[in-house]
């Protein structure tokens, strides 16, 4: 299930790159140089900080075959780099709750304290996108987007092992992990929603 | 002995990394972020590269949750954001000189070669902040900073390993190393002193 | 076999991370540390994501060392920082050939699919530059030169492993597919050969 999982974040997050890189006028490479960064960066950290071995891409040759065609189909379909900013919100917000209920999963099957599992399921929602941004020459979306991103991600990697805590069902506890991260960070967006001290 | 070293370390590099952040006005998430990265990035590349298991930041989850009650404190003492630029530099000094001395110990410990060990504990004291400012966006430290930093964590650990082999008890080794790295960086500071050929 | 191709590789880009870094008025530290990045970035990434130990620069102190005499070289020969853009790009396409096979190579001997292993030898040969350029706070090369950089490996890559396939001799293949890079990177600079869709 974890694994499923990790695939529509993969898909995910892999569209918000290539959205991104196809609005920057890159070519193929880059798009696809993109699109791979965005969806196996924070994952990558992940298995190194784990040392789980193969990385989850290495391991399942697929992934990148999949986003190399997503990259191909966005130059025969051009109208993609037109699409409005507000759309690439959806499966960006998708992706992070995806990799970041996954990420705590794999972390806690791997045995280590849950709060190092709930740092180590934001790094895996987060790090993509911030690897893709600091190559990119950007201030990481991180830092400039002030609405509840790596904090929606992590309150929902609490609420996933809170849920296990007092019993609920593995798959029911993943499903509500990564429906509040979704909700909390499309709510801040939708209502302007942060955190006290930035600006 | 090393791990004590390396706890002073953390908090040197945690509290410079919260000033800082507190200085560019970002939120608690963003404060604990680069706090994060700026204890753990050093150290974190080390244990990778020497292939060491578990990252000493995932086997003592207290180090994480430390950091993030300095990072609360901050938002309750705003003054601390006020400090002046000198104050910054003696933590940072400080955690550079241990973690360097610590790296290189660790290292060793690891039966690396004198010459790579002198690199990787040069680049456990100086990665962190150099992927700091990367993630920020700024040219790193060691680039635009030409007072001997990365030169003074480089010839602290070859004392520390001359000392080593010429006798000298390993605890008095790790001291004299560390007052090296921190006496040679705030003189160099203080003196102006830099390597030929920069500019 | 492989490995006298990485020695290669090695010298090619230090040698063109040492001519950037002094046009650029670094000093030794800052000389020697874009070297390293840029010689050993790449394979780095490989090693890790292969789970390969010790890392190559670990396990062969002569490398570090090498480098660091280049850029003390550098010093001495000071005519070397006014050399011509052009010159630049030989020893880099020589290093983006010689790393992205011995990379593809190391990659099928750990046993990862050959879409994997191209990734891969296209990783390590790209990344150390991109890594570089990263750091120096510059977008990077692969994004800015549009002239079949990462194209050039990734087929050379493919032509390497088809060759095997078809039954050429392993060090013929390696050969050919070394050239190819070069090839196709020169011809692209030449010729403003460039994918579609970029500009």
């Amino acid at each position: 299930m974890l694994q499923l999982i990790e695939i529509l974040g993969i898909i995910s997050f892999a569209l918000s790159g290539i959205i991104e890189a196809r609005r920057k006028h890159m070519d193929l490479v880059g798009v696809y140089t993109v699109a791979l960064i965005a969806a196996f960066g924070g994952g990558t950290l992940r298995d190194l900080f784990l040392d789980r071995t193969p990385l989850f891409w290495v391991a399942n040759p697929a992934y990148a075959i999949v986003i190399l065609m997503m990259a191909v189909g966005a130059f025969l379909f051009p109208s993609l780099a037109r699409v409005p900013d507000r759309v690439l919100l959806l499966p960006d917000a998708l992706g992070l709750g995806l990799f970041s209920i996954a990420g705590t999963g794999f972390a806690l099957d791997a045995g280590v304290a849950p709060f190092i599992a709930a740092l180590l399921g934001t790094t895996t929602g987060v790090f993509g996108g911030v690897i893709r941004d600091v190559i990119a020459n950007e201030v990481p979306f991180i830092f400039r987007n002030k609405y509840l991103y790596a904090t929606a991600a992590f309150a929902g990697c609490w609420l996933y092992m809170l849920l296990m805590i007092i019993g609920v069902e593995k798959g029911l506890a993943v499903i509500y992990g990564i429906t509040a991260v979704v909700v909390l960070r499309l709510a801040a967006l939708r209502f302007g929603l942060r955190l006290p001290g930035g600006h």
